[in-house]
């Protein structure tokens, strides 16, 4: 049941299995003062900088609320895009978890820019309303767009200037570390973001991603809300082997590049197919186009993939480390062969 | 480094981790929507009986909260023994994420009782007062010692005779059963539980816990419960595999049993041995022992164990699923060497 | 120092406060136990209907989000006008005291539509997305419209053919009612609301609000959803006195009436000085216009008010049962004067 | 009605409600921004120092929760007598607003120790364990015992040692003044305590306490804690207006002294009558007595008071400041009369 679903949807990488199963053995101290966490901690520091403080999480949703925890009191506010997946698709843990309100922004392409975000840092000082504290960008973003590092470098600056934080939703960091050919430092740590959710689940893992915070103040009581927020894992090793795995010899980045040029051929393929739109310039690893209802409930008969906006039709293809040049063929040919029979 | 600090300083067994191999093939629907959920909960539903409602989740913290965030509103109190694991060892967790007060009462064995409970179940409609809505036991208790099917089913008729629930931390539940000698369902659903934590991670698994509904108003929502409180798998096939491995054919029951056996194996070992008194009858997988500091630091250079009470010099010895009787008895003889010494 | 800047600036109409003065006598039983609070309960009864129960509250934010915590577990969500008081005016308190997520609509005029409500009820059963439980109206609204029986009433069947309940932030309900001629029977419980903020602060008492609660399982626990919430006050007398003296004798239809032809005599005043242009159409107590910021600073110097919008320019004028028409004459000449100056 | 319930059942001070009545001109700005406020703020530094900074709250409940939301984290603790307000008469607000839990300790006369309070400052620095942050103490005690100014600066130094701050719950903190003879200041300032919730409802107010922060930092952001607790009055004038009555010309000492020479007067009265015990040495307005439950359902006929202890039988009487000699003579003779009828 391959397809394009997500890239959650993805097994596990075999090099990553193979890492836990290589940790198996004899015993080792929990909750991560294991040798395997502190390897893990050691490779973050050398992607992020040496001022990195990374702590292992289970989920995406973990690592981007205890952020906002540690960033914020409850009477705070969050600016990000509407689209963002804190916003849409974390079931409203980032309110419940730490009080505050997002205050979403409409964008065409799931980015933030400074002109947008200080429109929703208003009202400074009023004890009546939140208090915007932090920027939330998502890279690369829920609709495969990509932030330069320059770009990145405009929203700390705003942020800092107005005593907030940048926050870098990083589930497909590496995608975009891929797509923008840049080492994962040059575009959050070394343009000023403070705090990153780099994700491993999907790109090859079985579970985990890491928080890795860049502004030291960040880490102070950190270890109680990510235990608080349930998201400490007792046998620790088995999280932090993956990591290990992921990132010792660039599997990463072999794993975000393979998708990337997974997305880019899905894209090149069905461009030119009549009755296809492509709504997003295609950056990374996903390809999102209009498409007449008819024709999508044909094809999804064969492939798995989202509907993105009900209203409009609008749905998106998701590569993946393990998706293969020949599935990629299929489905164009699939999809040009159901418009045919539409027409 | 083994030893006898914990049952998650183990690492998984191996016929859990080949069942997470095995499960790597191919794309499986993410979040649960995988033929292995359906089968872990087709096997709980086995265990449990076909009223059980269950729903995997990452650790056992977020077993017993998202329950008790079924369980409650942010006025209700959770009445338990003062050393339940989520009185003292979940950073604060179930306040956090519930609002609820926990009623802690102290015991001398980490079991509650009808009479205790009565205590605590006052000013029944005060708007001024928390209103008690749950008791919670743990089965194993963190003392090692058990509840009999019988005293379960008192403490289930209390809680309902007063409209309140049951729920049984179960992070050692197959310990429990392995002790009892009782199938899971003769001490849970058919005595008037009402929810289950059911643990995988201490017997066995890299990670994972059940929460098992029996009362079936308590998952009307509970999916949103476990989103929201960040502990749905994304791939989730990995954590259901696991369940599946330790179900389908007793693995559950052998590792306990195994652990059981070594922890009776260590109480006679060490019960004779002076200066060390056996301060909790034991029961299941644990031992506790007053023992000389003195003694303890030698002994601990040698074998990772806790502490249990600074004041008392009270100690805790863990046994687990892959403990030996090899480790067993040249643990005891280390331990009457360490008490030679000191004499 | 009288001006236009809010109906909070004003005191207590002087039948509140010797009514207050009157209750000042011998022991009362405390929270809520006295005759007082029987007779104000009694009152708004008579006024919402025979279903109605009520609880007094301190403040208006008080009164909407403990409505809220009784409508709504916190994965649910809040559809409101982006512009409502609890989205913008409660520092967040319905976020951190509830947990859910407001779904914030922008609007013209303050007034939700069916049309925009069903936009923002979608993903239902969806566990990855929040789950739209209320819809809270302001009557009248922040922009003073208001909405007429029936589409309160289309709003109403729209929220329980999904499942939702319509709540109504009343801070301004008896301006409504003087408004529309209508008892606050009429468009509220008569056409299906579920339960109502009705204000008592901003029409003449010293402070207090009531929960008025129509669908009658919201009642339940509600008791601790107040007390817990710090809404309780401890000599409930002095709250309900207030009340009884407003609804007794029709003091806050004649309060609210006043307040209201204040507001219709400023409209027609200021409708035609060059350079001023009324923003919303005047219905209630409020007039809003665009003023050129040179004209708002003079005039600020001499006459209290604020800045709606400061990006536009927008500026609220807000008449209150003690605004006089000699106020309402002298601020119009001062506008027409301060335009004057600047043209 | 009046009897020895509650010094809430009392009404208000006439010079207050004179006060409030007075307050009752013109406009003033909302939210405290008036002259009546930063009046009673300047009073209030003058009873606690010019550091005092003051934040008028409508209940006490309200004024313990928002000090405690400033001074922790929700993974913080907050060690108080089991007797404590914050513990059993406030629904859970503490643990439901700042989601930290509080390690309630048994006394006999609800007063904590230093030694008590060391046994609940353990596991430092352990990820799993709640991190004890605040001493909360209540002057006087629920029991109407005092504590020392050398005791509470005992306890300060014992929490700044541990990196604590030391609450005071002062609902009755005039009465402990009468009672020590000594300035505010003495017994709170000048020994080291952080913050104070100074009670105005209890000693003849409508309403109102006072957040009181002594501790510079803890006023950083406390206005939007105040606000999104629910506990900004709008009128703020007629809140400031009685603590400016109460404070300006010793009201404050004049009802707390009359209460405290009520309740002794009722303690010698009550002493030798035979049957009566009392528990609790008698040192504020409250007196606590040992009686048989026949005696105190006659007595409760005509004079309304609050059992305590329904399993002791233990009794409660406060004073108040407007308790008069008569009505403690008659009570004192009704009681050697029920007593007598009983024997």
């Amino acid at each position: 049941m391959k397809g394009f679903a997500s890239d959650n949807y993805s097994g596990a990488h075999p090099e990553v299995l193979a890492a836990m199963v290589a940790a198996n053995a004899e015993h080792a101290a929990a909750y991560g003062a294991d040798p395997w966490t502190a390897r893990a901690q050691e490779l973050l520091r050398g992607h992020f900088g040496e001022q990195a403080q990374s702590f292992l999480v289970w989920n995406g949703t973990g690592a981007n609320v205890t952020i906002l925890r540690a960033m914020c009191r409850p009477w705070h506010a969050v600016v990000c895009a509407a689209s963002a997946h804190i916003n849409v698709d974390e079931s409203g843990a980032p309110e419940f978890l730490t009080g505050v309100k997002l205050l979403d922004l409409p964008t065409p392409d799931g980015k933030l820019t400074p002109e947008l975000v200080r429109s929703a840092v208003i009202r400074v000082g009023d004890e009546h309303a939140v208090q915007a504290k932090v920027i939330s960008i998502t890279q690369s973003t829920e609709m495969g767009t990509l932030y330069t590092a320059e770009e990145i470098r405009a929203l700390a600056d705003l942020a800092h200037a107005n005593g907030m934080y940048l926050h870098v939703d990083g589930a497909r960091l590496a995608n975009a570390a891929a797509a923008l050919g840049l080492p994962l430092r040059a575009f959050t740590t070394d343009v000023g973001v403070d705090a990153v959710s780099f994700g491993g689940t999907k790109n090859g893992m079985v579970f985990g991603e890491a928080v890795v915070l860049l502004a030291p103040e960040l880490a102070e009581g950190f270890q109680w809300i990510r235990k608080q927020s349930m998201q400490l894992a007792s046998k620790g090793r088995f999280l932090a082997a993956q990591f290990v795995a992921l990132l010792e010899d660039d599997l990463w980045l072999r794993s975000a590049q393979h998708a990337n040029a997974m997305g880019a051929r899905l894209a090149t393929a069905v461009r030119d197919v009549p009755g296809v739109r492509l709504t997003q310039e295609h950056r990374a690893n996903v390809v999102f186009a209009a498409l007449d209802p008819a024709v999508t409930a044909r094809l999804q008969q064969d492939w798995p993939f989202y509907v993105w906006d009900e209203a409009t039709g609008e749905v998106r293809w998701m590569c993946s480390w393990d998706t293969t040049e020949q599935e990629v063929d299929a489905f164009a040919a699939a999809l040009a062969g159901a418009v045919a029979v539409a027409a």
